[in-house]
């Protein structure tokens, strides 16, 4: 499943928004329109956005009508300026923005050399988040039991990557040296990225789903019917506090009652040194009628204030471990995180 | 607002499917639909359910053809039959049928007698249940402090009730006696009665809420947001584990990590002291479409599995206080319940 790929000089991408009804593939050239792609959670996970920003940088460049690197790299920074402005938690977005730049800025050659390199720069990304999927999946199987029931939030799969995904990773990794029983996949309100995506990618794979409600979650624990939770991350502090979608952090604190252990899956680009711990993290706030109905179907009266949180922070010490790109890190993890934070993201094994 | 009254013969609902939307008034003449609407939850709510069985108890007497007691009798078995099948968990509704038919199976005089009987009777099952609710909100008022702001998950409200409400009646005297900060309304998937009626009653009432889904009620907590949680029973055991909407475990597990106090209102008639724990209450559940969709929209893949149970149980060790029509009552509840269970149900103060 290519979750985004570059065609033809334009950025492909399934929108998600369409799943689980139609697979519909978007070939973007405007970069307008790949900045609401993300916005509007077209596309969406912290490594996709990431991947989707590096060929916006790389769109950019094929767009900018620039003869002279001067104004080409003010062409770039208007668009990094335009991509980095799409959502605020997932640190992917600016890692990989930053990478681009950073390209950009040291650039001495021709404008067109340095649209070649951006997006040689932006495949090598997208290059390498699918081998850093892998690598979660490798790691995280290792860690999985066998007959595994494993409960995920969210959508960690391949469509919130390059590909293979990162808790989906973990789990396509298990599945396939047969080691899944059942994966519960909480729907995942607002957006309902576990009803649409997560339960579309297992069934697809032939991997046994059942769907939850998000609030089914500590009933189906307390039955004794989840062997291990393992969910994605949107950006993990230099502690190990860990950001990831609305919801995440209730799963954590029920499966921390129920002696359950609690897996973060997420590659080296998806850590934030520079933030001490969660409390750091900014946290988006979306539009109230994400909550007060659901496609296109109001449920709420008007009248009912809302909030809308996109993510919470899970505190580091209900987190078992965090299944990464580099191996598998534990507590205490302001330790053992050191020797990730030296291992700059790019190319792993 | 009157959930379910007798008006010229025929059981008058309003249709709570239809809200917020629409305020549509049903009245029924037919125990079929009687039982259908409860099935489909056009009346829900433990004490509501049960003040509708009685009504549909009064119902099939008028609608019986019989001339004589034995044959009224048999109509009446065949109507609490019919009623006992729609819905398992909600104790008020064995209750209200336990009620009636023993004064059907006790009656001495001619069937009009009877279905004049059954009908007060009826009436008396509404009078009474508006009478606890008042009784509960009292109680329940005393204990929030200035300032609260309230979690409640899924409508223990005046749709709930013949009127007022449980948990919503605690509500409602603690914003009379200007206590009420916020009230937070989980939504409460699959059916969304917290986002449909309960933020509606809200609403309606001036009294200020917030609406969340039901995976912020972890976040929230974290941030402080929440003073205390206050849910309703669909059915309570003898040792104070009480059964009530999917989720209401998850909130009880979150509060308290937290340390927030958990408190259940329901009245006398939601205790069931002939099971000894939580584990002998049989827990519905539900069509799989429940879960797959969305007011209507398909929002899953149809090929993944479901798991609809439409309750859990809250074991009462996570229980600080049941807040009852017969006043508070606090752990141990092995003991102090057994009082409330020498206090049979029927007119309090």
């Amino acid at each position: 499943m290519d979750t985004v790929v570059w065609r033809d000089g334009k950025v492909r991408l399934i929108d998600q928004t369409r799943l689980p009804g139609e697979l519909v593939l978007l070939d973007i050239d405007d970069l307008e329109v790949l900045a609401e792609a993300i916005e509007v959670l077209r596309v969406r996970g912290a490594p996709a956005i990431g991947v989707t920003a590096a060929y916006g940088i790389a769109l950019a460049a094929r767009l900018s009508p620039a003869r002279g690197l001067p104004a080409l790299l003010a062409d770039l920074r208007a668009a990094r300026d335009r991509l980095a402005r799409t959502r605020p938690t997932a640190v992917n977005l600016f890692w990989a923005l930053d990478r681009m730049m950073h390209l950009a800025e040291t650039a001495d050659g021709t404008p067109d050399a340095l649209r070649a390199k951006l997006l040689a720069e932006a495949e090598a990304v997208r290059a390498e988040d699918l081998a850093s999927c892998r690598a979660i999946g490798r790691y995280g199987a290792e860690l999985l039991p066998g007959g595994a029931r494993i409960l995920t939030h969210c959508n960690a799969g391949a469509l919130a990557t390059a590909g293979y995904g990162t808790a989906l990773g973990v789990v396509r990794a298990a599945a396939g040296q047969g080691k899944v029983a059942m994966v519960y996949a909480d729907e995942t309100r607002p957006l309902l990225q576990g009803a649409r995506l997560t339960a579309w990618e297992m069934v697809a794979e032939g991997i046994p789903v059942t769907l939850l409600t998000d609030n089914m979650a500590g009933h189906v624990m307390r039955q004794g019917l989840i062997t291990c939770v393992v969910t994605g991350a949107d950006r993990i502090a230099a502690n190990g506090d860990a950001a990831n979608k609305i919801g995440t952090y209730g799963v954590a604190v029920l499966a921390h009652h129920h002696g359950i252990p609690m897996y973060i899956a997420a590659p080296r680009s998806t850590f934030d040194f520079s933030l001490p711990d969660g409390a750091h993290i900014p946290i988006e706030e979306r539009r109230p009628d994400e909550v007060r109905g659901f496609g296109g179907v109001a449920t709420a009266p008007a009248g009912a204030s809302v909030y809308n949180p996109a993510f919470d922070v899970t505190p580091h010490e209900l987190i078992t471990a965090i299944i990464t790109d580099r191996g598998v890190f534990g507590p205490p993890y302001v330790e053992s995180l050191q020797a990730l934070a030296r291992d700059e993201p790019g190319p792993g094994e």
